[in-house]
């Protein structure tokens, strides 16, 4: 495959033209290794410290036309985007993320410049929690996509899971929630130029207060929302074998959401209820509320209604992104 | 999408008709957890055991069409395939395999029937050497991929990596070499019924021969041949700074490739020497020989010639897999 030249006369260098070695050569370069990578990039394997004796490991795909498009997204915006979603679910189980693999398919035509900006997000969304890009495989497909592997330490703690919600624990949001899906709504309609776009290029993930509130064992259950925070809150409900009852008062709306949706002359709380890409956490606690948390709603006890619903409002239509359904 | 009736009657229920969350369920139920397991399928993210206090991690992404090809492999084949890439890279590093987690991209049409063997043979591949499935994310897209990474432990041991080739070492391989090549060949002719083509939809990973060697910490260098036995002896000459001579009077062909090739009117040896997924096990020792372990050449000081060469023979013009090239 030749290299292409653009209409504008401007030289590009393609995967193809590149190959396989000399761009992972290209890519690596641009890495930082933490003080958790043992073994970096390079060999069959990576190696990285799991001091704890146990490591927390959790998988996200991205896939272009589905989860991002080239003409919406950098491949930087991509590559923090990629990595903000496992990370999230590593630090959604109570633990500090160490590590990052990507396995990258891409089409051959596909500039460098593009890989090399989506490493580049990779690296600078993992930096902010101290985590690394460790190792990746890359390979020719017709579309890009974007598997992200995290790992993570739980300092001897036990892990958070769905199920430990208890009756008459607080239910509880740390960080944004509608952001991401506004920013689809204003580029589907031709408003990319927002600043509440970039909400969904990529998400701003509140991982040092929820870091900090799983440390201080804040949480009796946690969630990363990537469903939507109806539809996790419901997966919560169900593993701990509770009710919950939200208050659509009480879900925050900012101010850049309400002024967006007025634009598009759109109720904006369906954005905020059902709307997944910002990577909230979501949890239930008992004791003192962690810095950063809004209180949502409730756990009652089960039986006597739907498992997650709202004492204010209808529960929405779509409780969550199914990602094979076609509505 | 509804669902779609075949030709011949049969009732197929897609991805996009049973949906994520049941898809998800169907799954699951499929999967054993072995002891390494601390928290699996159904959180944030799992938790697996790292006894050692460090994890070896390697993530490896099958895409159809371009590593297989769904008239020629099942959806069994492409899970022993792929599970068997990131296996054989964990088992190359020194460690012993604990777990896998698995990105799978597919059209929302794909039969639902597809994705579960897929499961299956995931969990029957990493059941050979005691890991199990632990986590997942499935996202629709228009071709299918299937991004397995694989985590291991090192049992206290140093990690085995590309780096430790010494001069005077034997260099040897474990394992088949050239059989996925000639597989392929023989179902790219039309002849996919011979067993030889099993090569190519699974490899037969020579994993208890490879374990039994790093425990006993025969090899001063290791790698997974996915490349090619040239191609990733040469990154071991590389990365260890020294040169290495083949020996290709040595290679093992075996009577079921020299049979295919000569059917074929081909030489069988590029095969050999060039084919890459197999995942034999190549490396160098400097003392005793493991079990199974076939002498093919020597490490020798740097200079005077390429990293990698044949004292018999020319090396052959392709010198591995580079998923970029148009060649």
């Amino acid at each position: 495959v030749p290299d292409r030249t653009r209409p504008g006369g401007r030289h590009v260098i393609s995967l193809s033209s590149e190959g396989e070695f000399r761009l992972i050569e290209r890519i690596v370069t641009r890495l930082r290794l933490g003080d958790d990578v043992v073994v970096g990039p390079g060999d069959d394997a990576a190696v990285v410290a799991a001091p704890d004796g146990r490591v927390v490991a959790t998988v996200d795909v991205l896939v272009e036309g589905r989860h991002f498009r080239r003409d919406w997204s950098s491949g930087y915006d991509v590559g923090r985007k990629a990595a903000a979603a496992s990370l999230a679910d590593v630090v959604a189980m109570g633990a500090r993320p160490t590590a990052l693999v990507v396995g990258f398919a891409a089409p051959a035509e596909l500039e460098v410049t593009w890989a090399e900006a989506l490493a580049d997000g990779l690296r600078d969304e993992a930096a902010l929690v101290g985590a690394s890009v460790v190792g990746g495989d890359i390979t020719a497909a017709d579309a890009i996509s974007v598997a992200v592997t995290a790992f993570g330490d739980l300092a001897g703690r036990d892990p958070v899971t769905r199920a430990g919600a208890k009756v008459g624990d607080r239910v509880v949001v740390i960080g944004r929630i509608g952001w991401a899906a506004a920013g689809l709504a204003l580029l589907q309609s031709g408003r990319g130029d927002r600043p509440l776009a970039d909400a969904h290029r990529r998400p701003e993930v509140a991982y040092d207060a929820a870091l900090a509130a799983t440390a201080s064992g804040a949480f009796t259950s946690l969630v990363d929302v990537s469903d939507g925070l109806v539809a996790d809150l419901g997966h919560v409900a169900t593993a701990s074998a509770v009710s919950i009852r939200l208050t659509a008062a009480a879900l925050p709306i900012d101010a850049e959401i309400a002024q967006a949706a007025e634009e598009l002359g759109i109720d904006p709380w369906e954005w905020v209820a059902a709307g997944g890409d910002d990577h909230a956490f979501a949890g239930t606690v008992s004791g003192d509320l962690p810095q950063g948390a809004v209180v949502v709603g409730e756990v009652i006890p089960p039986g006597g209604g739907p498992v997650i619903g709202f004492v204010d409002r209808d529960t929405p239509v779509n409780r969550g992104h199914e990602h094979f359904t076609s509505t």
